[in-house]
């Protein structure tokens, strides 16, 4: 079956936050992440788009399926090369943020590279860790570059969009700590950690905001011993989280 | 002044690995990354191409600069927004691996993304790292994407490529203790590091290869408290030599 060439542009329009924003749709691709998506229940698949290799066992009139050509799939991928298959899924709906069970919860201040993102949802999932609060300006969760690097764990993640500024009043009143990396804070080796903490990282090139930087609990610091100015943000977040578990596992 | 054809051709043929082993030549970019490059001392510039808002304090008659228009730039650029400058630079001459002085050396079986190299680079850099050894396997070192990651570190790393399975006698010779991080590997926090670490983080998708597992040590686990299937291998790298650090610092 081919698809005709409004279906294909409009597939492709997701590549865009726009599109993706208006019709509250993104986009799952490859092998993998399909099969993780057609097992959970957090996210509604739209339709599927297949080629013939791949064999969609799931019996499901939730959504359509469209066996389409290898050239249509390589027209509406994403990916360098694409892989059998590919879904349009909708936006979940935005949840209340929970601050009573949770222990640990992630607050990301203008995360802008996808990648990273991904990679940061994946590691915090990695340490159980599956409430993540982004600025506004942090950079979209339906990414196809944050969807691919975060191998799955979106599906299982309650990620919010917010002020931060605004949301750290109700953080301290839940009596969260907050605590900021940054390049002038305690060892985090020196550094004992709270139950209930609310862990803020900031972005490569500036840090915390100063705004929040003023707010905070305690600031800390993982020792460096080369010359290397910074640390990958998704690095240092997988550090912290590691040394928070190993003191409270 | 305008690049000749060949000129641009050239410099665009070092975006592949197979012209840059050729030629002996990769590709720096952007204002901060060659900054970092003429203040050191590892390796050799042979050109520098800039355009006009940059400006270049360096005298140097080692190499030549080159004022191009900003379309030449973009046609030579491997980034998609190209940064003012760029430069080709001359391999650095293999050196004699170091078994004498080191503490901790990193072994990596297999890392296909470049990025992650880069980032691994970086983040052992951090950690006070300089001596890595990479499986013939390993992504190219001079992959724009890893120099661009490993944002300048690379220029203080000493950075192998060998069979590591030949390696690994001389490293037991040497009194490393060969450690593996592995998924049935001992948790990391109920292990004792020594001084002596020979540190071998394999591939995200295949793990450490079996005939290098067979000789190992000690294997090495960070718990898991989540459903993802495994870390980024950077982000495992990194959780490693902290701990590492925290034990020895």
């Amino acid at each position: 079956m081919s698809l005709t060439k409004n279906e294909i542009k409009f597939v492709k329009s997701l590549h865009q936050k726009k599109y993706r924003d208006s019709n509250q749709l993104f986009i799952v691709e490859g092998e993998k992440l399909i099969q993780e998506l057609l097992s959970q229940k957090q996210y509604k698949i739209e339709c599927i788009y297949h080629t013939q290799d791949y064999s969609i066992t799931e019996q499901n009139e939730a959504f359509s399926t469209f066996l389409i050509s290898k050239s249509d799939l390589e027209r509406i991928s994403n990916l360098k090369t694409p892989n059998k298959v590919l879904a349009t899924v909708r936006f979940k709906e935005e949840e209340d943020l929970d601050l009573t069970k949770k222990k640990l919860v992630l607050l990301l201040d203008e995360v802008k590279d996808p990648g990273n993102l991904g990679t940061i949802i994946r590691t915090a999932n990695w340490f159980g860790v599956d409430q993540i609060i982004c600025s506004k300006n942090t950079v979209d969760l339906y990414n196809p570059k944050t969807i691919q690097a975060s191998m799955g764990a979106i599906y299982e993640a309650h990620i919010h969009y917010r002020y931060l500024l605004q949301i750290l009043p109700a953080l301290k009143a839940a009596d969260y700590i907050l605590t900021g990396a940054s390049l002038t804070g305690e060892n985090i080796y020196q550094t004992s950690f709270k139950e209930k903490t609310a862990l803020i990282m900031g972005s490569e090139s500036h840090g915390i905001s100063t705004e929040i930087m003023q707010a905070l609990d305690q600031a800390i610091l993982i020792p460096k011993y080369g010359t290397a100015e910074s640390l990958n943000v998704g690095i240092a977040t997988g550090i912290i989280l590691a040394e928070y578990k190993r003191q409270l596992p």
